[in-house]
């Protein structure tokens, strides 16, 4: 059993930051912290799998295939296979938890 | 990819309330909510995988075994084997995320 305090990691003004939470055989955990206008592009990969990404703090919007936005605010967790484009942009400094399964 | 605004689940005051957020072959997710003094008790099954439980809002313990007590506010992350004694206390109103992989 472990215990991480997310809101102890930090920014960076050159792009967001990437904390490894978690990397066992069932599911990798990891912490993205934006700054205000910073994105994670949206891409995808071509495996089996979801990802599930929580906003914690801070608002923006998910992005999605064709150029759909859906608004991303505290409370708000996005679902996506793996394979389906997806990405993430800050309008607020945000930090967000991603959980991948099975592990990439 | 769908997206779920877990700050729409209410709560109760006869037990904390569980909402099924996904569940896939490869991940299920849940929003629990607790009022001040719900309890999820500690408990553990015999069987592989792992669970995390994120705090979103509010305050508590994480329960282990042999009268562990960890401090549970926003931003915390549990991680712990599905086998291994977890639960959670409530001090304030509080709403968390629990990830289980492979689901149970």
């Amino acid at each position: 059993m472990k215990r991480v305090d997310l809101f102890e990691n930090g920014f960076s003004d050159l792009n967001f930051r990437n904390f490894l939470v978690q990397d066992s055989p069932y599911f990798k955990i990891l912490n993205f912290n934006f700054k205000a206008g910073q994105e994670l592009p949206i891409h995808s990969h071509d495996i089996e799998g979801q990802v599930s990404i929580a906003i914690l703090e801070g608002e923006g919007e998910f992005l999605g295939d064709q150029g759909v936005l859906l608004p991303a605010k505290p409370g708000n967790v996005l679902i996506s296979e793996i394979s389906e484009p997806h990405g993430l942009r800050a309008k607020t400094d945000m930090r967000v938890l991603v959980t991948i399964a099975p592990p990439i």
